[in-house]
């Protein structure tokens, strides 16, 4: 087990090459798909795979990830098929979100000469979703991340955990930490039992997910320094009177950034897999221009409008992300300093 | 092999039961649903399906037929496994139509405590769109009678074939006919191919599909003569100048009604299955009243509007559907008398 080891970001040749956004993301991508690629090399167990070989991809939204991080893993192991001249599988592929996913729009773009049958399927990747031992790879990128549901206590007025004030526990009091902490434990313990429950004799899971360094603290991981500051302007729309208080004290967004010693211990606590491999991409940090301070927004914006939406007014949101895109121009050190990650996990299923 | 029983239908007694189109439908759909019942309990061999037991159910829509349909087999073969003293297996349910069908509202209309593994196909079914000898009951309820295109011949001005003037082939010429009836004998052939690759060993096709009786000719299956006379009003509006002529000449709906000789020709020639059985559920006429016409042209739009919809505008629809409904106010034998059934299919692979 590689525990920890920094994998170097591939592509571009200095800061200016991740100035633009897409680059980043494409670095980031070519590498999260070597890793996933090395993995399947030299830790699928090809021999007891056999046909149809199924895949599924946990929380996939509607592409067009979903769709490459699909056709590499095929190639992948098809390569190892290959390989030890085994005869070419059937590949099933079954593209997993939630139900309020748009299942319609990621049936339409799959590709019309794609070299597997696909599926869709509904539900959340914290409880089971697939018949028994149906599964030889089973992977899920920038998901895990997200909790089940808002820790109960940070909403209950009466809790010691009740987090007023703010959107996120980043800066908060080690209750509100803690509660966040325990539902992600409790929500990953969950998905490794029903991935436990679900994948086939030589398979494996393969996890990519936010997070932050082991060093960093909570409140200095980027993604939460950027929910507070979120926050924060929430907070002062509602001392012009422009939101209720009571909505920001009721709006907390479910996502916990763990550290790589948290993922072992949740893997070690759950004890159905053993950690084949575990790798940590650093961030690469946006360079203080008004352009990637704009983009930082967008990008928040874009992941987290969807619980927001369900209690605010759409102009509210407007005006809430324009304080904010104003606030990192102002101050881009709040998001160029502080630490993150992206931790890449290897599992394989003890045997019993 | 109880070839063209004509099979009673359930419920009811007396014509006026049927005056209501829901429960002429409810009938229907408990006819076929101990249909069903009854193959699974005659037919299906559990002995060899095992577990997790794949069912798919091919053109399912968007429910709440689908689920009806899926929980009445889950119960047959749940009680077959229990009558056979065999450990409950795992259900894993496939959700078959084309990519353009509204998945998202299916999956959100899934029962939350179902007792299965759900997963939705999108693709057509007349190609393959799962693993070789993945699945044990494949259902198809009326989609069938649906071509995967208008033959080529009808819209090809310089063709015999060409169907100036109409929109289907009831009462078109022979030409016309025979076109509709090679691209019926050539998808079906393709969707049963596809289906004795994907069917499992004891598995089981069952297919529920509109047609028409053996000694009922063409021009008088209510199907066509209801498709004829949608014709007539849009050439009527063509004539008055509301649309082009050539649209009329270019719209043909891709709906071909089979008769159970017919059906058994195309099984027998594709060779790949045993017709175990087949049945005709008898077509009850609706009464001559308002009410029934109204509720033949709504049903008559809401199976072909999506056809329309892509050469006509709405208004022209509506106007359409309003001249159609007074048109079959004023001749009611138009659709009380003629012939239709429902065609009952078992099939089961051959041994190779």
């Amino acid at each position: 087990m590689d525990s920890n080891k920094a994998y170097p970001m591939k592509g571009g040749d200095g800061m200016s090459s991740y100035t633009n956004n897409s680059s980043y993301q494409k670095s980031l991508s070519d590498v999260a798909m070597s890793l996933i690629s090395e993995a399947i090399a030299e830790k699928l167990d090809v021999a007891v795979c056999g046909s149809p070989f199924r895949i599924a991809d946990l929380g996939c939204s509607v592409g067009p990830n979903t769709l490459i991080v699909v056709e590499n893993i095929i190639n992948s192991v098809q390569l190892k098929y290959d390989q030890h001249s085994f005869p070419t599988p059937e590949f099933q592929v079954f593209f997993n979100d939630h139900a309020s996913n748009d299942f319609n729009t990621l049936f339409k773009t799959l590709p019309s000469n794609k070299q597997y049958h696909a599926a869709g399927v509904p539900g959340s990747f914290y409880t089971r979703l697939f018949p028994r031992a149906s599964l030889h790879v089973i992977h899920s990128s920038f998901a895990l991340h997200w909790l089940s549901k808002v820790p109960q206590e940070v909403i209950e007025k009466d809790s010691r955990a009740w987090n007023k004030g703010r959107l996120h526990y980043g800066c908060a009091d080690n209750e509100v930490v803690m509660a966040y902490r325990q539902q992600h434990m409790k929500d990953v313990d969950g998905f490794l039992k029903a991935r436990a429950e679900e994948v086939a004799s030589g398979g494996m899971v393969v996890v990519l997910v936010p997070g932050r360094p082991n060093e960093v603290p909570h409140q200095e991981c980027i993604g939460n320094v950027l929910f507070e500051v979120l926050g924060c302007c929430l907070l002062a729309m509602a001392k012009e009177g422009k939101i209720e208080e009571e909505k920001v004290d009721s709006l907390n967004i479910p996502i916990y950034y763990s550290s790589p010693h948290e993922l072992e211990e949740i893997v070690d606590r759950n004890g159905c897999f053993r950690i084949e491999k575990m790798e940590v991409m650093p961030h690469i940090a946006e360079p203080e221009t008004k352009d990637a301070a704009g983009r930082l927004a967008m990008g928040v914006r874009v992941g987290v409008e969807g619980v927001l939406k369900g209690c605010l007014q759409e102009e509210t949101i407007d005006e809430l992300f324009e304080s904010y895109r104003k606030r990192l121009e102002q101050v881009p050190s709040l998001y160029s300093s502080g630490g993150a990650a992206i931790i890449f996990l290897v599992l394989a299923k003890k045997e019993s």
